[in-house]
C-alpha cells in the first residue's frame, strides 16, 4: 500500500466551490482522504511529507474523442483550401504509410502531449486495423495493442474505442484507402474486439470499447451488432453523428431519417453512447438524445478547423444532455483551449453570453468526460474517485490575476495548456514541474511525425 | 554604432518565403544586412559573435488595437451572461478606479506580456483622460504619458490613439461613469492631444495618434475636427465601427446611414485610418474601406468573448481592404491565437477552409499591423526596415512536426505565445529564452490587478 498526501492551494470540488488549502490522501490510485480548509477540518498539510500543489487543481481531464495519428497532420493541411472532404484526403494519405510501430511511437508521444495539457484520460476512436491492401496482420489487433501500451508509458488512462468502419458511404464500396479500416462485417468486428477485450479489457489503465465510425461507414443492418457487443461488455459506445449537412443529407435519402433517428432505431443511443460532433441536428435529434440519455461530445477546435459549423450546444445543455469535449483532430491538444472555445463559439452564433459558465465547462472535461469513457469512478475531488490531481499556474502571464472567486472562470477562459505544473493519473506523478516522466515530448513528437512523413508518398 | 548578428533557423522573408540559415546584421536598430543561405551568399553564421536564433525568426508582430486596462478584466466577467453591453459595465467599475500611476504600473505589465508572446508594437486606443467626475489632472496628459512611459519600460513600441470620447450615444448626455473620457469637445481634445504630441511624438518608440471612440460616442460634427487633427499629423487615426448591430441601427436612425458611411462622409477613412471591429457591414461599407484604403482591425478573440459575432474577412481581404488584429479586451494576448481564429471565424461562418492563408494572417499581423500605428519602416525581414526579430521554437509540444516548407503554418494554426523564445525590438533584445527583462512579468500583473481590484467598489 502506498500513500501520498497532497496539500492544494486551491481545489475545484465536485460542488463547484473552489476550495482553499485542500489536503488529498491517496493509496493505491485512489483519493482516501480530503479535508478542506473552509470545513474547519484541518486546512495545513498534514505532516511535512505533503506535496505541495499550487494554483488551482482540478481533477483529470478527459480527452473524449482523439484519433491520435492526425497530430502528424497539425499546420500541415491549410495550403489548399477547401471543405472537410479535401482535409479527409490529407488524412487518408497519413493513415496509409502507419504501421504498428510507427503508431506505438506516435500515439505514445501525442498522449504524452495530452498528459502535458492536463488530460488524464483519452478517448481514442481507432478505426486503422489492418495492413494497407485490408489483410490482418498476424496479430489482427496490433494497432489496438499498440495504442494501449502508448497510453500505459505515456501515463493516462485510454479507452480504446474500436471502430467498425464497413462502408464508403451510403451503398457505397470502401475506397481503396478505407479497405484497412474494414473487417468486413460486424461480426467479424465483434470477433476481433472480443479478442482484444480478452487480452487488455482487464487493465486498470484501459477499457475495451466500441465504436461505430458514423451511418456513412456502417450499413444500418450492421448497427445493431455493434450495439448489442457494447452492451453485453457494459461498454462504452462512440459514434461519429452529423458533422457535416452532407452526411444528413445522404442518411435522409437513403433511409428517411436524420442519423440520430437511425441510431435510435438501432437502439445504439443511450447513457453508455456518445454522440461526436452532433453539430447539424434538428430539435427532433436534440430530444432524442436527451431521451436516451446519450452524451454529446464536443470538438469545437477541430469543427472550426474543418469548418464543420457551431453545433447547438446550449440547446444540448439546456435539454439536459451532458457534454464531454475532444481533441479530435489535435489541430490544439489544450483542454482550456476546447472548453472556451464552446461557449465563445455560442456567443458567436447568439451575439449573446452566458450559455455555459465554467463550471459546467469544467464538469464536461472531467465528470463526464470521464464517465463517458466507462471511467465513471473518475473526474471528481472525493474520496473514493481515482486520484487525478491537475495543477493549473494561476501566476502565469495567462492566469495572473486570478482569486479564489474567480479561479474556476480564470483557468477556463485564460490559462492554456502551457499553465498545467503537475499532473497525477490514478496516483502516479506524471508531470512534475511542467515536464513529463517521458522527457521531452517535442522531441519525440519531432521524431515520430518525421518517421511518418518520410514513409509518405 | 552598435551592431549585433543574428543567426535565424529559420525566417519568414517578405516574399512569403521560409528562408533556412538567415543572417541578419543589426545596426543602431536597424537591419543593416541580411543574407539568406538559400540564395547562395553565405549561410552560416558571419563570425563566432551571432546570436542564434532557433525555430522560426518573424519581423514583430503589432498589436493593433489595444485597451491596456481590461486587461485587470480577464476571467473576471464570465458569471452573469448578459451582452456586450452588461460586460461593458464591468468595464466601466475597472476604469472608474484607475489613476494614472495605477495604470501605470497595470500597463507596463501588460504591455511586457505582449512583448513575451512576440507584439513589439501596440496601438493603446486611450480614452481614460481625467479625473472620476470629469476634471483634467494637473497634467491634463498624465494617464497618456504614463502610457507611453509604461510601453517603453516594457520594450514595446507604443502607438498612443488619443481618443475623442463626448458623448453617451447618439444625441445622449454622457453617463456619469464616461465622464472622465471626455474633454467636452474635439477642439478641446485637439488642443490637449497637441501638447502629448509636442511632449512624445517625437520618441523613437513612440506615435502618437488619434480615435474617435465610435459614431455613437462623436456627435457627427465633430468628426472632421478630429480628421483633421491626424492628417495635419499625418498620423494614424482608429475607430471602433460596427462591433455590435445596435451601433447600426442607431445610426440609422440618427443619420440615415452606416456608421461607415458616415465617417466617409466626415473625412475620416483613408490609408492612415483602421476601423475595429467592422463586423456587421454593409456590400456598400466594404465598398467604402476598400475604396479609401482604410485598415481593419479584427479583434476575434475579445469578438467572440463579447458575442459580437463573426466579420467579412474573407469578403474584406478579397475586395483588397489591408486586414491588422488586435487583442483588444486581452481576454487572451496571443498573436497566433488571433491570427488563426481569423481564419477560422471564416471557416465557421462558411463551412468552408482556405480563406486567410499563413502568409496573408502573418502579414496581417506584421507588415500591416505596423503600417496602421505609423511605424511603416517595421514588420518585414529586410535591409533598412526596424529591427524586430520574433523567434518561435518549432520543438515544442505544438509546434513538433513542422518543416521548412510547412512552418509559417504550423506557427499561425499551431503555437501558442509560450513557443516564443526571443525578442528583440528596434535592436534591443527584450525577452531571452522566454523570459523578459523585466524580471517576472506573472506576479506583476498579479500586483497591478489586484491594486485595481482593492480599489473597486
Amino acid at each position: 500500500m502506498t500513500t501520498a498526501t497532497y496539500h492544494c492551494e486551491l481545489a475545484w470540488l465536485p460542488d463547484g466551490r473552489v476550495g482553499s488549502d485542500v489536503t488529498v490522501e491517496v493509496t493505491d490510485g485512489r483519493i482516501t482522504a480530503l479535508s478542506d480548509g473552509h470545513d474547519g477540518d484541518g486546512a495545513a498539510p498534514q505532516g511535512t511529507d505533503a506535496v505541495a500543489l499550487p494554483g488551482l487543481v482540478l481533477p483529470g481531464a478527459a480527452n473524449a474523442h482523439s484519433h491520435a495519428f492526425h497530430r502528424a497532420l497539425r499546420g500541415a493541411t491549410h495550403a489548399g483550401g477547401g471543405t472537410f472532404w479535401a482535409w479527409r484526403e490529407c488524412m487518408y494519405a497519413a493513415a496509409a504509410v502507419l504501421d504498428p510501430d510507427r503508431y506505438h511511437a506516435l500515439a505514445r508521444a501525442t498522449f504524452a502531449e495530452m498528459a502535458l495539457a492536463g488530460f488524464t484520460a483519452v478517448g481514442e476512436f481507432h478505426y486503422l486495423h489492418h495492413q494497407p491492401d485490408g489483410r490482418p496482420y498476424t496479430d489482427p489487433n496490433a494497432f489496438g495493442a499498440a495504442l494501449v501500451a502508448a497510453a500505459a508509458e505515456a501515463g493516462v488512462r485510454i479507452a480504446l474505442l474500436d471502430t467498425c468502419y464497413l462502408a464508403g458511404g451510403f451503398g457505397e464500396e470502401l475506397q481503396p484507402r478505407q479497405r484497412r479500416f474494414s473487417d468486413g462485417d460486424a461480426a467479424n468486428w465483434a470477433a476481433r474486439v472480443e479478442d482484444l477485450h480478452r487480452a487488455h479489457g482487464h487493465a486498470d489503465h484501459a477499457v475495451i470499447g466500441a465504436a461505430i465510425h458514423s451511418v456513412r461507414a456502417v450499413p444500418a443492418d450492421q448497427l445493431p451488432v455493434v450495439a448489442a457487443w457494447a452492451r453485453s461488455q457494459d461498454a462504452p459506445l462512440h459514434v461519429h453523428v452529423s458533422e457535416q449537412p452532407a452526411e444528413n443529407e445522404a442518411c435522409l435519402a437513403a433511409h428517411g431519417r436524420t442519423p440520430v433517428r437511425l441510431l435510435a432505431d438501432a437502439g445504439a443511443l443511450g447513457p453508455r453512447t456518445s454522440a461526436v460532433h452532433a453539430t447539424h441536428l434538428t430539435d427532433r435529434d436534440v430530444a432524442d438524445l436527451e431521451a436516451s440519455g446519450t452524451h454529446v461530445c464536443l470538438c469545437p477546435t477541430t469543427e472550426a478547423d474543418l469548418g464543420d459549423g457551431i453545433g447547438p450546444a446550449r440547446q444540448l445543455a439546456t435539454a439536459g444532455v451532458p457534454l464531454t469535449l475532444g481533441t479530435d483532430s489535435h489541430a490544439s491538444v489544450d483542454p482550456f483551449v476546447e472548453a472556451r472555445r464552446a461557449e465563445w463559439d455560442q456567443r458567436l452564433a447568439t451575439l449573446a453570453r452566458g450559455h455555459l459558465d465554467a463550471d459546467a465547462l469544467l464538469r464536461a472535461l472531467t465528470r463526464d468526460g470521464q464517465a463517458s469513457l466507462g471511467f465513471g469512478d473518475a473526474g471528481r475531488l472525493e474520496v473514493g474517485a481515482r486520484a487525478d490531481l491537475v495543477a493549473v499556474d494561476l501566476g502565469s502571464v495567462r492566469t495572473a490575476g486570478a482569486d479564489p472567486a474567480t479561479a474556476a472562470a480564470a483557468v477556463v477562459f485564460g490559462a492554456s495548456a502551457a499553465d498545467v505544473t503537475d499532473v497525477i493519473v490514478d496516483g502516479r506523478p506524471v508531470v512534475e514541474g511542467r515536464a513529463h516522466v517521458l522527457g521531452d515530448v517535442g522531441a519525440q513528437l519531432t521524431h515520430a511525425i518525421a518517421a511518418v512523413r518520410e514513409e509518405a508518398p
